[in-house]
């Protein structure tokens, strides 16, 4: 299984790109239909970090013991597949996913997303103009209560960033 | 109130700027609070014709005789207010509100504002990704109806752009 | 009213006391748990008629060769036991019912109520409020759709109510 | 702009002929459409306090600083145009919007509606029977778990009415 | 089991069938219509505890006092009338509700429903393909939702089983 | 990688043994995490063929060209991956997914799943059990809804199905 070695071989040096061009912008013509659900979720694993600061994600990786294959799809499939895929900025993205979980009232999902979005520059204004903007197509509870799901997160990360100028 | 006044006069020129500047990049500092619900319907119908490419939207010109106060919030509220605010590109807002419309299932409104999309310089393949992300937030049906809906916009606006091979 | 006068015969007091209460008013201390199912389901034939001028409903019955149990349940349960339930006279809760049929995007089952709501007094216009408050609390595609469907049901009962001028 | 300034001088007498007449039964011709956003919010403002026994609403005071826009939307547009509409009288408009919230699953916000609804005069077992009626479109988990919030309201405004003759 | 045997003997034929033949499998027959609504809330009672262990459902009990009607409904209609119907055995029902209730997330309530499977002898590793499916229809916060809700259940369980061989 | 090179050689055995079996009752220990997404999409494909009487999924095939990601995602994850799971039979499996698909009204995939059921010996009777219980968790138009597109679909076999008396 050569192709499968010259994947793997070629897949730091890809991720390592991706990273330096701000996250995800180079996946040119990745060859998917190759890669083994390992390598996927290894490519999720990568993107997860590339989004979260180097850090795992917490959810996921309590998911790991006694929901293996929930765990392995969200890395291989959601995160290794769908948010590897080239062809939108991760800005876009993460604010796209944010109105998504905010528009179906999964707050906690929106959540995460929006700290990978702050990660990835955007700001929180922006995420606030995609939850005014989730008024218009779900209506005000939805907005609401994504509004406080943001308010939690921005004062989450304030103190961690308190010594900056 | 010569706030208002100002406001009014400024407002022409505002909204030629808007067009020009490829439609919502320019409302630096709007003082919504002083604008009439008749002049932010002006906006909203402003707005409309920006995205949809000089014509008025169908589905809102419909309601006017039967429905005036939802015709007037879809008008002055949705476009006028919140789609015309600042802090977002309009390619951005626009995926961005066809992911929640995606999500939640309301494929006819996704349509609308997916060929606002389009019509603003998005290519077909950034909606596809938006579609393919949803199958994480909202599963599967959701993406792939959202699919068939994009599918027909897609054929709907290939002949009007001509016989081109 | 011949055909009301049958029905009434041919049922107890209580179901005229009903009718002629302006359907549902008086239900005032209904033993409710000594009724078999049978009378349920009779009784809410009973409140179907008295909603719908006397006919039954057809997507009920429709569904009673086929889903036997849902036409039951439907028949017994929905309408025998919550709508024929003192404590809200007709009109409220026909609106409400609109009110929650719109909010979760069931139009078709909206409509049926709707149509119901008319029956019992309720002018267009209050529907119409009904319609208007739905975006608040489920945006604006759900209001979007009922209104649309609400006119459907306008047009569908204006020519059945004559030439008038 | 003697128009907007008419409505000025006429909109305190009107709020006060609205709080006087049992809140909202009192708009008979605004003439909306010159109202700047100020005065919608401002009239927003008076809906509340009216719905609210003379207080603030604490959710949307949260978000005042924070998301000023959805803020200003929930004052300007929910309360200043939706529910200060004529058409429907307080006690039906918040009943039914109980409803959709109650089937929407949105608990939290059927819980300051429904206590907006006390506060107008509707009875606790007006409000079971709207929960009641959610069971058919909405299905049993939605009106257990309005039930539940609804006997949290109850409880809670039972101590704090302990001293009124 | 004098308790078992207290309830047979106040019961018909047909639920001590019910009881012996490892809860629902045979309900050949049952003349439903001719139930009252008494009778139908017994029978639901007896399915609630030939489902939890013979113990009532504590949800279900909160709910008597100030919601008598939807505490009756959940008794006579939902378990009295549609989960006591034969056609379906136990386990698979029982699956079948898990799904559903997680894929509209209502997590509350998959987890009663999922303790009822357990008690019925569905094992952990079915209900956890239950909610690997789940992430298909109705998407990964779903799924991911039900999974967390699921480890709460299997926790529980654990130390109260801690003594048997 | 030798491992690899085992399961890619057990592979089409495997394959055979499990529609020989009557579908999915023979993956005892899939090393998934070695399987390439094409080797999934084909294992995805005889997972459809095998639930669909040996034909491709019409849907599916329609994704192929413009949609290729979601429909690769539909074959290699949802079928490939969830569908071709041990640890739950096909009957199982499949009315938990009806159940699922009829309870967040997704009737267009619900008419899939439940046609793939009927394959796999599934009575009507049974899923009519699945359509009633959704009523409880997911209200009645749901449940209705769900009820018609199963009459069509049991329409639409019969004439198929010959001129058996």
């Amino acid at each position: 299984m050569t192709h499968a070695t010259d994947t793997l071989t070629r897949h730091p040096v890809r991720l390592r790109t991706l990273v330096a061009a701000g996250l995800l912008a180079a996946f040119p013509a990745m060859p998917a239909a190759a890669l083994t659900t390992e390598e996927r979720a290894k490519r999720g694993g990568e993107v997860i970090r590339s989004l979260n600061n180097g850090q795992p994600q917490p959810t996921l990786e309590r998911m790991r013991e006694e929901f293996p294959f929930l765990a392995e799809a969200t890395e291989a499939y959601a995160l290794g597949d769908v948010w590897s895929r080239p062809g939108l900025d991760t800005r876009t993205r993460q604010l796209a996913a944010v109105a998504a979980f905010a528009a179906i009232g999964e707050t906690a999902f929106m959540k995460i997303h929006a700290g990978y979005a702050l990660n990835a520059g955007v700001s929180e204004d922006e995420l606030k103009e995609i939850i005014y903007m989730v008024t218009v197509p779900a209506g005000f509870p939805r907005a609401i209560s994504a509004a406080r799901t943001l308010s939690e997160l921005f004062a989450e990360r304030r103190p961690s960033e308190g010594d900056t100028p």
